[in-house]
Formats: structure tokens, C-alpha cells, sequence
């Protein structure tokens, strides 16, 4: 039997990189002095910012918001449904079942109620993901806005860091590599993007909410099947179970040189439609769910302004 | 059964990136032109250049020989037995079979012969396959200088080189990025280095190979076992598979955008014992080999001046 590093319990993990065994307790710390000290060194939150936790009903939102509960971080949840069938209800009722056994306050989008029609329920040339992406980004940020939280924190992950880092260094897209990173700077309306799980790879979440009492959605959205993510952090594990703490590696050494990719210099105008920032008269939103007026997000959020 | 797109002939291959089908006479043909576009478009070759073709005794080198004698250019070979058991010797015996049969002239260098120790007898805590390419570099280019030749053909291909390319993106390694590319340019005492099958995967260079009765080493040098690369170039394949060109674009991309990487500006020195370019007082090549005078490696090659 293995044995945890610090107490000598009975292991709860055995990690490869850095490679040592420790018990649910240990473990648990672990997990979540990585989330913090990541938290600490991008700066990602600070005194009096209002946080909002994107949550989808999967794994990694969950231990987002799990983790940022238990470092002690005030926050609120938002879940959008995105209307794809059965997916899309399970992963409502989910992430329901998740904040309320966390005691966190949870908000719902529902985009067909917003819109008029679900993702993959609209004549489009555009594959599912890309729109949808878009949508979410659109959604969450307006939601924010509307509502007075300046930080939006998601659950991306390393695997999921990685396999955008590579294929966008395979295509060489220098666009979104001078962009990518685990925080996005706040700037008029638009909040702040952080990405509290930007060390941690699917097993080590996996292994972390596994020690909370909390169900979450394991099916992939049927969308994502083929899509090249998957691909390519299918082959990056495999590098990964080669030599253990390449992932890592790979986005600390792209952290370090980042600026050698070329960022473009963005101007951004308000969307006619919604007032929101767009690169274009109407942003990809309004322009793509064919808008012809602002959506508005606002709810009754009573803030805490002690 | 599947018929060559150009005169219907029965398909010697099927290729994926591009999607077709040719006959024996025109898979060489498309092979043969590719060779040369690449020779081309890089500026590899030029009037009066004196070529040397690195020949190892697998196919790589094979096909670089084989392309180049039937695209009409003239060099002559040059084969370094590496000392690795009988590995080394059937290569050798290998190289020499394949230039008879080509009627090219073969220069063999013995390391053993040179240096008193082959790849694998030194003791030292460098792994094999960085000090032999070191090596390598240096004889190969010592024998080009030595000789009057100013160009060394190499048989890196396309696998060979995205294979490298991702390890350097996934270490950051930018030194060896900025360096990195089809063609190495001549300076004073360094010949250039050219790679004329930087387009071609290991398959489309079976596929030529094949078509000639040259035989080749297939067997994998006994030290290769377990190198990083051949695990990037698994998982390359598999991406290629799922995505066919995804390799050829990503040396393309890569080459477009080489000068985001900073090229460190290098002062080359005399190496104090045999007076090649050396970045330290003693070149690596004297160093290691602990030489004390420099190796001789004219011959009597009479260059037809005409």
C-alpha cells in the first residue's frame, strides 16, 4: 500500500509529476494551495472584485467553484443552457444540485428563452462550437456586466490550455496565441477572464471533486465528438505519460515567451444592437443570433456593500 | 481497384495530402518535382556549387541520392562509420553497395579510425545521440572544407523535422527555432547545409525508394530506442492521420513565422586545435574527442574544372 508523503495515511493518489502519494486530506490541500498560489501569481482577483463562477454542470466548473468556496472566496454562480437537447436539462439540473449543496447562489441563462433557439437548432454554415463559444463568452460577459460583477472565473483546465496551445501553434494562429493565457484583463465592460484550474490537468480535478459528495455531468456535449481538442489532448497525454510535467512545462515556457507573438491592436467599437464592445457596427452575437435589441441580463442581486 | 489520376494506369499509391492516386512513372515524377521545387524555392543549390550527399545507409539518404542523381545533379557521397557494432558495419557495407549501383563516388570516414573510440565506447554522461550528431555535423562539414565541397545534402525529412519542431515548441526551445529550417547558409569554413526532402514524410520516401532495386538499412540505430523524437513523431502521425497536411503546414507556418524567435548573434572564434568555427576556445568536436591536433581529412578527389 502506498502512503501519503506527509502523514503516512493511506494514499488516496499516486501523481507522476511531482511525483509523490498523499492521502484525501493532504490531497485535497493540494489541490487547492496550486489553485491559490495560481490565483496569487497572475494576480487574477483582488479586494472587492464581485466574482462570478461560470458553471456548466462538469467537473471542471464544479471544482472551480468547490475550490474558491473553500479557499474562503465570495462569489455567485451562473449557469447558461445552451439548449441542446437532453445535455442541456441535465447539466441545468446538475449545476442546481451543485450550488445548492454548496449554498451558492445560482443564476440561469437559457438561450432558447433568450434568443429563440437553442445551439445546432439554427441555420448556420458555422460548426456548433464555434458559435457556441462565442454565445457563452457573449452571455456571460453581458450577464456580468449587467449585473455589476467585474470577474468571471472558468474552469478551464491544463489539458484544455494545452490542446489550444498546440493546435494553435500547429496552424500557427498567432492571433490567439498573443491572447491565450490564464487571465484576460478587465477593460469597459468587459470583465476579467480568469482561469483558477490553469495548472491542473483532468485527472488531478477528477481525483479532486471525487473527494466532494457532489454529482456532476460526466457525458461529453454531443457536439464535441471529432472535434480536434480531443484529438490533440489525446496525443499530448501520451507525450504527458512519457515524460510526466510536459503539459506544465509546455504552458509555463509559452507564459515566458508569450510576447513574442504579435498582438494585434484591436480597436473595438459599441455594438449598434447592444452597446457592448465588437469589432464591427453589430458584434458576432446580436449579429449572429440576428438581434435588433439588447438582450438585458439584469436581475435583483441584493450586493453586500458593508 | 484505383487508377493513376494522370493516365489511368493501376495506382502505385494512394496518397491523402494531396488526395490521388499515381502509377508507378508518375509518383516518381511528382516525387522527383517536389525534390525539386523545394531545391528551388529555398535557393538550396546554385551554378558551381560543389555537392556532397550525406549517406547513412538508410533511406532517407538513399532517397536524397537517388532524387538528386536523377534530377541531374552532380556530387559524390560521403559515408562516417560511427563505430556501433555491427550496425555500423552493414550500413557501411550498405552505402557502399547503393553508390556502386548509383555510380556515385563514396568517401568513407572511420570514427574509430579517427578519434580511437566509436559512438557508445567513451565514457561520458552524455546519451549517444547528442554527442554522434555533433559528430556527425563536424565531420561531415570538416570533409566538405577539407575537400572543396560547399554543400552538404542531408536526408532529414519532413517527419524528421516537424518531429523536432514540436519538441522545440513544447521546451521552448527558441535557439534552436531560430535556427531551424530546409537550409543552413554557407559561412567561412561551414559549408550549407541543405535538406532537399523537407517536404516528404518517411512514407512518401518508402514509396519512392521502393521503386528502385537499391536496398537500405531498415533497422533503427540501437540508440535510438526511446528518443524523444520518434514519441513526437507517434503522435504527429496520428494527428496527420486525423488531419492529412497537417505536417507540411506546419513547417510552412512554422517557416513564415520564424522571425518571432530571436537568433542569438553568435561570434564564432578558431577552435585552437583544429581552426574550424568554435563558439569556445576549443570547438565541442576537439573537446570531446580530447584532440590535441587537427584531424586531416583531404583526399584526392580530382574536380573536373571544366
Amino acid at each position: 500500500m502506498r502512503r501519503c508523503k506527509f502523514c503516512g495515511d493511506e494514499a488516496y493518489v499516486v501523481m507522476r509529476s511531482p511525483k509523490m502519494a498523499l492521502c484525501r486530506v493532504h490531497y485535497r490541500e493540494f489541490v487547492e494551495r496550486k489553485i491559490e498560489r495560481v490565483i496569487h501569481r497572475y494576480k487574477m482577483l483582488k479586494e472587492g472584485d464581485r466574482l462570478l463562477v461560470a458553471v456548466s454542470g462538469g467537473k471542471d466548473a464544479l471544482a472551480t467553484a468547490l475550490a474558491l468556496k473553500n479557499l474562503g472566496y465570495e462569489f455567485e454562480c451562473l449557469h447558461i443552457n445552451l439548449g441542446i437537447g437532453e445535455h442541456s436539462q441535465l447539466s441545468e439540473n446538475i449545476s442546481r444540485e451543485q450550488c445548492e449543496k454548496l449554498g451558492i447562489k445560482l443564476h440561469i441563462l437559457n438561450l432558447r428563452e433568450l434568443v429563440g433557439a437553442g445551439i445546432g437548432e439554427v441555420r448556420t454554415r458555422r460548426a456548433p462550437c464555434s458559435y457556441c463559444g462565442m454565445t457563452k463568452r457573449y452571455l456571460m460577459n453581458k450577464f456580468a456586466v449587467d449585473n455589476g460583477f467585474n470577474v468571471i472565473a472558468t474552469g478551464h483546465n491544463l489539458d484544455d490550455e494545452t490542446a489550444f496551445l498546440m493546435g494553435n501553434l500547429l496552424h500557427w494562429n498567432l492571433n490567439y496565441l498573443s491572447r491565450q493565457g490564464p487571465m484576460l484583463s478587465e477593460s469597459d465592460k468587459m470583465a476579467r477572464r480568469i482561469k483558477p484550474l490553469y495548472e491542473l490537468t483532468n485527472e488531478d480535478i477528477e481525483n479532486y471533486v471525487r473527494l466532494f459528495d457532489v454529482p456532476y455531468v460526466h457525458e461529453r456535449c454531443p457536439y464535441s465528438a471529432g472535434a480536434k481538442s480531443i484529438l490533440y489532448g489525446k496525443v499530448l497525454k501520451e507525450v504527458e505519460d512519457k515524460s510526466p510535467g510536459t503539459k506544465l512545462n509546455f504552458v509555463k515556457g509559452f507564459l515566458k515567451n508569450r510576447e513574442l507573438f504579435p498582438s494585434e491592436d484591436i480597436v473595438l467599437k459599441e455594438c449598434r444592437v447592444c452597446g457592448m464592445p465588437s469589432l464591427g457596427e453589430v458584434c458576432s452575437f446580436c449579429r449572429f443570433w440576428n438581434l435588433n435589441k439588447p438582450l438585458n441580463l439584469k436581475v435583483n442581486i441584493v450586493h453586500d456593500d458593508s
